[in-house]
C-alpha cells in the first residue's frame, strides 16, 4: 500500500473522519516503512496542533470514567466544540474494561458527528501511555478537535505520564468507596486539577462530603491553597457534569491567561523529546539481534547487582554505531 | 598524576580515610582521564558494597537536618556502626546552607573516627543528586561504612531521586511551621518511611500533635495502613533521636526480612542503569562541539514547539556514531 502523505495531511486537516482514523493507525504502526511515513505526516500536521484544550480523565476501572466521558462529551459538543477522545482500548488486557460493557462504552458520543472516539494505543511493555498516544492526540487536534480527552486507568506507574500530556487532569473516584484512593497512583492525585466523586447519590452523598473534607484538608496541608477542586457528581444521572465542564474550562482559561499553560507545555515537550530520544537510541541499539540480546543480558546482570551500572551503560553506548 | 587504581581500591577497602576521600574525588571528577580510572576503581569496589543500611535524610533548609544527622550519627556510632555521611555541600548555591553555620555543620561527627562526613557532589544543571552521589556512596560502603546517610534538600525535582538511592527515607519537617509541608516535594513525602518533626519543644508540641494527626489520616486515606511513622523530636536537645534510630533499624530489618529490600534495590539498579545509559549516550552526542550545539538548539526548538520531538530525536540518534 502506498500512502500519499501530503494528501492524507490535507484530508486530516479538512476533518475527514476516515483519514483521521487512517492517520492514527499509521502513527501507531511499528512497521519500519510506516514509521518513516508517520514522521513525515506528523511534521506536516504539527503546525496545526496545540491550540485546544487537552483534558485527562483518569481513574480505576469501575469508577465510571467512560460513562462520565460520554455525558461530559455531550456538554462539550453542546458548547460548540469539536471533541476527540482517546479512550482506553477495552480489548487491551490492562484496561480493566468490563467485557460485557465493551460494546456500549460511550455510545452517545460514538454516534455524534462532532466527536471522534478512538481507542488509545497502549504501548507494549508498560501498558500505559506511549509516545503514540501523544501523536494520536496531535492528529486529532490537526483534524480540528479543539477539545481532546485522554482517558487513562490511574493505576499503573506509566499512567502518571498522563500529566506529561494534558493541560487539565480530572481524577475520577468512586463515591463512598471508603477511606483510601482505590488504587489510584498518588502521583496522579498530586497532579489532579479536579477530583470528581462519581456515583454520588442517595446513601453515598454523606460519604462524599466526608471524603471531600478529608481531601480538602489533605491538599491544604500539602501545598498552600491551590489544591484540586473536589466535586461530587452522578454521570449516569447527568448531575454535576455540566458544572464539571465549566470548572475545567475555567481552569484552562486561568492557565492560559497566566502563561502557565505555555510553561507547562514547554516542559511537556522537553519530556516528550527526551523520551523520544531514549526510544530512538534504544531502537538503534536494538537494530541488530545481537545488540538487543546484549542489552537484555546486561540489564539483568545490572539488576542482580553483578555488573556496575556505569560500566554496562558505557559499554552499550560504545556499541551504538 | 598517575593513579594506581588497584592500590587505591585496597586502601579504600582497608578503610584508609585519605584514600576514601581521594577515591570520592576521583569518582566526582569529570576529566576524561579520571572518568576511565573511576570506572576501573568502581568495578573493583562494587563487590564490596551493598551490605549496609542506606538512609536518606531530606528536608528544607532550616528544618535542622545537619543537627539531626550530627546527633543521630552519634547514636549510630554508639550502636557499633561505622558511619558515612554524604552531606549537602554548604558552598553549593542550591544547598540553602546558611553561610554563618557552614563551619559548624556536624561538628561532633566530623571529629569522630568512626564517621566519615563528605559534602555530597551535586550534579551540574539539576542541582540534585547525581550518579556521582550514588558512586560516592559505593566508595563509602566499600570503605567499611555499614550505615551511610545521604542528606538532601527536599525541594527540587531532582531531589526526589533520593528515593532511587536509599533503603529508608526520613523527611525532616519543622514542628509548628503551619499547615503546609514547607516546600517539601510531595513525591518525597510519599516515599517517606519516617516523618520527623524537629524542634518539637515547648509551645510547638501541641502543633506537632495536630500535624501528626493530620498526616496520619492523610496517609491512611492515601493508602491502606502502612503510611510513614510520624515522630516528634528535638535534635538540639537529643530528645527522640535514639528512638528515631531504632525505628530506622527496625524498618530496615523488616525490609530485609520480607525480601522487599532486594526487590527495591533491583529497581534502583535498573533506574541507575537507565540514567547512566542516558548519560553515556548524551556524552557520545556531546563529544563533538557541533553535536552538542545541535542538541541544545534542537531541544530549544522542541520546547518552543517548532520542531516535532520525534523528528528531533530521530535526527539526533542518527548522528550518534
Amino acid at each position: 500500500v502506498t500512502v500519499d502523505v501530503e494528501a492524507l495531511a490535507v484530508a486530516v486537516k479538512n476533518g475527514d473522519r476516515r483519514s483521521i482514523a487512517r492517520a492514527i493507525t499509521l502513527v501507531e504502526s511499528t512497521r519500519a516503512e510506516d514509521v518513516a511515513l508517520a514522521e513525515a505526516l506528523l511534521v506536516l500536521l504539527y503546525p496545526h496542533t496545540g491550540r485546544g484544550l487537552r483534558l485527562g480523565v483518569s481513574g480505576v476501572p469501575g469508577a465510571g470514567k467512560s460513562t462520565l466521558i460520554d455525558v461530559l462529551g455531550r456538554h462539550v459538543i453542546a458548547a460548540g466544540h469539536k471533541l476527540g477522545v482517546l479512550a482506553i482500548d477495552p480489548s487491551s488486557q490492562l484496561s480493566g474494561g468490563s467485557v460485557l460493557g465493551d460494546r456500549t462504552r460511550m455510545t452517545e458520543l460514538s454516534r455524534a458527528k462532532e466527536a471522534f472516539v478512538r481507542p488509545s494505543p497502549s504501548s507494549g511493555a508498560s501498558g500505559g501511555l506511549s509516545l503514540r498516544t501523544r501523536e494520536a492526540l496531535l492528529v486529532l487536534e490537526a483534524g480540528g478537535h479543539d477539545v481532546v480527552i485522554v482517558e487513562t486507568v490511574g493505576t499503573g506507574q506509566a499512567e502518571v505520564a498522563v500529566t506529561e500530556l494534558v493541560d487539565v487532569l480530572v481524577v475520577v473516584l468512586l463515591a463512598g468507596a471508603g477511606d483510601d484512593v482505590q488504587g489510584v497512583k498518588r502521583g496522579l492525585l498530586e497532579h489532579a486539577d479536579v477530583i470528581a466523586f462519581n456515583k454520588a447519590d442517595g446513601a453515598n452523598l454523606p460519604l462524599v462530603d466526608a471524603a471531600r473534607d478529608e481531601l480538602t484538608s489533605l491538599y491544604a496541608w500539602m501545598r498552600r491553597g491551590e489544591g484540586p477542586t473536589v466535586v461530587a457528581l452522578s454521570a449516569r444521572e447527568d448531575r454535576g457534569v455540566l458544572e464539571l465542564w465549566q470548572l475545567i474550562e475555567k481552569r484552562f482559561r486561568a492557565l492560559s491567561a497566566s502563561g502557565e499553560l505555555e510553561e507547562r507545555r514547554r516542559g511537556q515537550r522537553r519530556a516528550w523529546f527526551l523520551r523520544a530520544l531514549q526510544e530512538a537510541l534504544a531502537a538503534r541499539l536494538a537494530s541488530s539481534d545481537s545488540a538487543r540480546e546484549r542489552l537484555d543480558a546486561l540489564r539483568e546482570a545490572v539488576e542482580a547487582g553483578e555488573v556496575l551500572p556505569r560500566l554496562a551503560a558505557r559499554q552499550l553506548a560504545d556499541a551504538v554505531r
